[in-house]
């Protein structure tokens, strides 16, 4: 598949909800993971498929998603990006707020080999 | 300047239209620019500071903005992304259209080294 094939593909699934399918599907093997900052008790980066899905399930378990909008796909070359805005309730603080951000994607040999997210901290 | 502070002074100098204050204030002299698709008679990409201008200045003459959006910005390290969506007429067409992107900023030095432009082609 090609960069615009990928990206839409992502989109789909993101907005489907089916995110361990999106990693599984769209994700090379050592794909990484880069957060402009690090959540807390974690690193800012996570490295390979196993890593990224243990962060989408801890992110799953650890906030309640009350709406989520998935926006783009935006492609440009070899990458693409996507704007994401989420409206949650962190359940270990119990502190409903919005995310606002925007993901970076950099596809190698038909995978997505990086990903990284773009936020105020 | 750090990334976050470059950025946001980014965002207002284009909400406040004046894009060639922009260029000189946050640019750097052999600051690169590259399109997602090539623009109709020119380059995907513009390098320097003299062709960024001119690029802005063609742009310009070329397009009647009814609106414009910017949005952001979304930092990550010494980069940071801006969503820009604009409702145009395309002088030389006459035809309307809405435009939907991403622009990517890589800061070295205190300035503006590179923007990509991201969307659908």
């Amino acid at each position: 598949m090609g960069t615009e094939e990928i990206a839409k593909r992502y989109v789909e699934l993101c907005q489907a909800g089916k995110n361990e399918l999106c990693l599984d599907e769209l994700y090379a093997k050592d794909a990484v993971s880069v957060e402009a900052a690090a959540p807390p008790g974690s690193e800012r980066t996570a490295k390979g498929l196993d890593a990224l899905h243990a962060k989408s399930k801890s992110w799953g378990e650890s906030n309640v998603v009350h709406s989520a909008e998935v926006m783009g796909p935006f492609p440009n070359d070899n990458r693409f990006a996507v704007r994401f805005t989420f409206d949650v309730t962190n359940k270990p603080s119990g502190r409903r707020m919005k995310m606002d951000e925007i993901g970076l994607f950099t596809i190698e040999n038909g995978k997505i080999m990086r990903e990284e997210f773009f936020y105020s901290t």
